[in-house]
């Protein structure tokens, strides 16, 4: 049994406990319209492509035409003749070093003597005008001698075709839990459950692709960076420059949606602009066609899950044993990261006390894995809670009775046999989200057919760790800093990627100062602010606000303390609220006079805010101990209905309710919990990348089908328990990437209810419900 | 008697006093090449006429006709046909308050109602390119009802003309400083030497003049902005834009010489800026043309100054009555603080016993006077100092002899009765240097005349004290920001102006961490940074360059605390030096490695560094107590050439030496003694601004005459008297404008030397010594 062991000798601990205790907050809990709302909508907005800077460049990738390959050359080739073509920049032009891989060193910026996916960088084209990088990139020869390729990752494991030389077997790494004793978990089952699941990719298609603006220096190199983590993308473009971090700057322009692949993806893009801008000493604008950035950026890795389930006649879980193998492609990248958190949810939002859980990553001659909203959890809380439903049908209980049966609650030991410390609040959730849908009466009432359209009820739950794992080392931080008519910047590099958290952070900001919140503005994604970790698992509110939130207090009780030596006071007669400065309860100054008169009795008005999130012990060789800091869980009711003729799947309705603590801002939680549902339906009714030898043959949104508003169905208001979590800004815990990871399996399990077909693959598409149906006929 | 009142409940002077007692430095001390010079070298220095924006346009300012007037209206006239004209930006236009006066709220950023002076600016002509915008500006008509004017500030101590209606008499403020009882003092005198001083206008003539680029952003606005004080232009260009100061971001480009002026003007026209790119709604380039700058810029405060010196015949000062008239020109601008530090120092650096000074700052319809090198000092300290040598001719005592008998030393009360605690090193500055000069020897020698040339030696010396004045809160801070590959970005609101400040900055936070200079990189005049204070009365390096040293110094100790912590030792076992961790004496880690741990310890690699100037008591009414923190000292001999026939001097050569704490870079402070020498020269022997009704006649550089590399004598080394300053960045005071305060009077001395012309002017140029020498001759 592990728990986040906190140093009490850190004043930020006690700082967030004690926001987490105020009674009545006057900014943190309401829907202030997002700052950036007005210059979206308007226009105004600068995205990287909008960036023009006299002298600049463009520039397109090369891309490999074969999946595994000797790269022997890359030339102009007819790219000479095309007008305003300026040079090719490939790997031998690298000032640094040319690698770029995230855990493991295994992955170039740009191509360097083999290709291993098809569609790989292995030059960039750079051209007067995007037309001629476009044209040019089109015309360079790539010299390539193609090797025999593996593409199925099964087949990698047997080791004939290696994409990497030195890993064996084609195994990037392993991951494994193993909880009390699996063998006799089974023993005690009275059924067991055993099932293969298996999901392809998903691509982010994201509104806006890849790209960075490198503007070289005299010395060093400013990036505009569509990046989710400006000092990661500070220390990539760094490491392929060969110059130290404080010579790069990262500026983040406004981002057109990333999902956690703009985390992989900036990096990467800002260092391949950097060695171009590096090679022709003039700004380059480099950005990823719609083609190029489906066929060459990392996606939500393919899957095939192996689990089998044990339990009691009475619906108590007695053992899980679990293989997952996730497909890596080409680079390991976040593999293992994503790896290690399917293996260490693999038991679903459940007590069980007996699990073997194997992962492994394994590299295939594709596009590699990578960061996407979910990280890894999406694939296995289906395949947990498809097991679920299929063991209350095998017992005859309802789903929802047999998940509470063994639903994660306060005190509970995880399956990496963490102890649950915090508010669990998944139990409330679904038992509110399942009488707000009308579950009861509904399951009796379905499944019925109308019309040869068939309707069932289904329901996801899921467990979701917040911010990094294990003992990895995380914080965050931000610099705050008061000007003297008291209106305040804050500094971040958690960047605003469409999910509405500088909003958040602003109300943070406004909240712990005691001032309206339109006397705050932000300035994210910087890599002038302190290192703040990145923007992802579900950790930029949460996480990246602990460090507004810790600057704020102390820059507030600076005030506070120059207020109490002009007043001649206590610090506790001191209240400061709206922007307003009370003594003794009594109305006597603005904010703004609060403030010049601390700059005049020396107050320091800028800070900085610094948390170091608590980690406790954790045994790798078993997989046990401290997982994640702590976790927000999601429960989602959907309705469905089912052509029968046709196999189409509309989704009706969908109930979600929300167990992640303070909800700062309902309104963004909201369009969180929308998003994540309708990125959910995508993934697991319609978005199917399809290969052939490694070639994606659906770059674009004509053959890579994703949901249109018409795909949208009624979305009840969201049920938000507020399982507040000491250790986050204002007790929150996030919320980005919880609605996504229930739906497919809610949904498979209302296609189940509704059609009897067992619901395993991702994405079942209506072809594939079609036959299903055929055989369910039989 | 006041001293400064040192809060030792703050950890800052621990901090500060702590490196001004470590034996040996690393990189304080040496003459590190100035960060700067290669992209000055190689022209790769952006100054803000570099810039280009796409879409942006050209302003210049258009000027009054009058120097006193009713201003009716402005409108472009015949400006509409010319190719490009885009619009004129009047006082109308001003969304916010049009106001940007310093202390005094009497100044509008573009002229309304009324004009003061000739040249001042009504409106801005904007325009396609420059050179649209310059003929638009020439041909807009500026319809003006012109009142009589008021040029002489004696003439304007009658109040016949007002040039603001609400101040009588013209005058702006006045100041006096009550030491003792000065009838007494003069009776008990046995000489009294009486003279009156006069002193004109010296313009900045830096290399670049005035300039700013606003860039409007859906709210708020950017400025690239050529000032001293980032967050004062923060200040002034959100008044007039009636915004919060959050929402304008100052940007510092290159700048090509300030000198102070852009103290005052950076604000002024960072604000005029965008108001013209409020209007526009697009980026607007203002750029001052030479004429415009010289005509509608402030300057160095013409004076009048009555001088009484009452002394014993042993040469023991008894009193001194001083009358001190500045020329304000049309506004008060900085003329309140020039004023007042010449009454504080009017003493010159001597301890007497009994002094009245009173100080007038009076109005008139001329260009308004400014920050410059010196600040009001360098006219007093002429007159002190032209005093102190006719009291050693009447008393036939050595002048260097009689400046030993009353000079100020450690210990010493000054004329406001402040009493000097730390280190006093003007007595050694001024014996070493009159040696190292070989006074004695040559002052028996000369004058002597060959050739109809007369040599003369002449001694100045001068104290300024650095920062602002009596209670008038100053701080400093700085942000400073450790990448984890442990490289370090420094963030300052100083400003490098040309002077070296950036540099030294670098080997502030290089020291203070235990790393090699090429480790650190900053960022300079912004306002990201916390609010710095000015880059003004050399205060850049030893106030600015405090809050350096106290962010250094607490991240020092975080990384001590890290490495104490993994290698379970006491900190005080753990040495930072060069770049290496030594644990109990031996190597251990690079300072990469050690930055790294700190990271994964929980460490705030960030930090602000605060430093709250501590002031005294003043008591406004006497003008008695604690003036400035801390006092640099110059001493200056100078030799001279003075042809008999022509009256053109020429500086033969100089000998200096500084008593301004410990120099942190010979090589820089070297570059700014040599600087204010020529600066000096130019200011004593030739630089004059010649007016005709307020009409400045002269506004370039062909009738204005400054120094060329011909006027440049030949320099000694300078002389460092290192009296340490226990709170200044490593024991600094200030350099910057040290030796141009001397100059006048070293020469002028020198001149009174080699001639026997008492020179009480400044300029003095050959004219007036051609005419001078026919009176002495009859």
């Amino acid at each position: 049994m592990s728990t986040a062991i906190v140093d009490r000798s850190r004043e930020e601990y006690a700082i967030l406990e004690r926001w987490t205790k105020v009674k009545e907050y006057n900014v943190i809990g309401k829907s202030f319209r997002r700052v950036d709302a007005l210059e979206k909508a308007i226009g105004k907005a600068l995205f990287v492509g909008d960036y023009f800077i006299p002298g600049m460049l463009y520039a397109r990738i090369v891309k490999s035409p074969v999946p595994h390959g000797i790269l022997k050359d890359v030339n102009p080739g007819k790219a000479v003749e095309v007008k305003g073509f300026f040079g090719l920049v490939t790997a031998k032009h690298v000032p640094g070093i040319n690698e770029v891989g995230y855990y493991i060193h295994d992955q170039p910026a740009i191509a360097e003597g083999k290709v291993r996916f098809h569609g790989e960088p292995v030059a960039l084209a750079l051209g007067e005008t995007p037309g001629a990088a476009e044209e040019a990139a089109t015309l360079a020869e790539v010299d390539v001698q193609e090797l025999p390729a593996v593409f199925d990752p099964l087949e990698a494991l047997e080791g004939k075709i290696l994409v990497h030389e030195d890993k064996e077997k084609n195994i990037a790494i392993t991951t494994k839990v193993r909880k009390g004793d699996v063998r006799k978990g089974f023993e005690e089952s009275h059924v067991v459950i055993e099932n293969t699941y298996k999901m392809g990719y998903q691509d982010h298609a994201y509104l806006e692709t890849e790209g960075a603006l490198a503007i070289p220096e005299l010395e060093g190199m400013t990036v505009i960076s569509v990046a989710q983590y400006p000092h990661l993308a500070q220390q990539k473009v760094a490491r392929v420059l060969g110059i130290s971090q404080n010579k790069v700057r990262i500026v983040q322009p406004v981002i057109g949606g990333a999902f956690g692949g703009k985390d992989d993806m900036g990096p990467i893009v800002a260092a391949q602009a950097a060695i171009a801008a590096h090679y022709a000493k003039r700004p380059v604008l480099l950005t990823y066609s719609r083609e190029d950035s489906m066929v060459a950026h990392c996606k939500r890795d393919p899957a095939v899950i192996y689990y089998k389930t044990g339990a009691t006649k009475d619906g108590k879980l007695k053992a899980i044993e679990v293989e997952i193998i996730f497909d890596s492609g080409a680079y390991a990248n976040r593999g293992p990261f994503t790896l290690w958190r399917a293996t260490a949810h693999a038991s679903g939002p459940y007590e069980v006390p007996n699990a073997k859980v194997d992962g492994k990553l394994v590299y295939t001659n594709k596009v590699y894995q990578g960061s996407f909203r979910g990280f890894g959890n999406p694939q296995i809380q289906f395949a947990a809670e498809r097991q679920m439903d299929e063991l209350a049908y095998e017992l005859g209980i309802d789903p929802v009775e047999i998940r509470l049966k063994n639903i994660l609650r306060t005190g509970s030991l995880t399956v990496t046999n963490q102890k649950l410390e915090y508010n669990v609040g998944v139990a409330e959730a679904l038992e509110k989200v399942a009488k707000a849908s009308g579950w009861w009466e509904k399951r009796k009432r379905y499944p019925v057919v109308e019309n040869g359209k068939a309707r069932g009820l289904g329901v996801g739950i899921i467990w979701h760790g917040i911010s990094t794992s294990r003992g990895v080392p995380d914080w965050s931080n931000a610099y705050i800093n008061i000007a003297r008519d008291g209106t305040v910047t804050v500094y971040t590099g958690i960047v605003e990627i469409g999910q509405g958290t500088s909003t958040g952070h602003m109300q943070i900001a406004a909240e712990a100062l005691g001032i309206p919140i339109n006397y705050v503005r932000i300035i994210h994604g910087t890599s002038d602010a302190p290192d703040t970790g990145a923007t992802h698992a579900s950790r930029g509110l949460s996480q990246g606000g602990n460090g507004v939130l810790i600057a704020a207090t102390k820059l507030r009780n600076r005030i506070e303390r120059a207020i109490a030596r002009y007043f001649n006071c206590s610090e506790l007669d001191v209240q400061i609220r709206d922007g307003w400065v009370y003594v003794k309860g009594e109305r006597k100054l603005s904010w703004r006079e609060a403030v010049d008169i601390a700059y005049k009795l020396g107050e320091d008005m800028a800070a900085t805010g610094h948390f170091f999130l608590p980690k406790g012990r954790f045994d790798e060789e078993k997989g046990q101990g401290f997982a994640y800091l702590c976790y927000s869980f999601m429960a989602l009711i959907t309705e469905v209905e089912v052509d029968l003729d046709t196999g189409l799947t509309k989704v009706v309705k969908a109930w979600p309710a929300i167990a992640a603590g303070k909800i700062v801002n309902p309104e963004l939680v909201k369009g969180q919990i929308y998003g994540g549902l309708v990125q959910g339906i995508g993934y697991m009714l319609m978005e199917e990348v399809k290969l052939e030898n490694g070639k994606i043959l659906n770059p674009n949104f004509t053959d890579y089908l994703i949901p249109t508003i018409a795909d949208i169905p009624e979305i009840a208001d969201p049920i938000f328990v507020e399982d507040v979590f000491p250790f986050g800004a204002f007790g929150a815990k996030g919320v980005g990437e919880m609605c996504l990871i229930p739906t497919p399996a809610s949904i498979g399990n209302a296609i189940r209810h509704a059609t009897g077909v067992k619901v395993n693959e991702i994405p079942f598409t209506p072809e594939k419900l079609y036959f299903a149906l055929k055989e369910v006929r039989k």
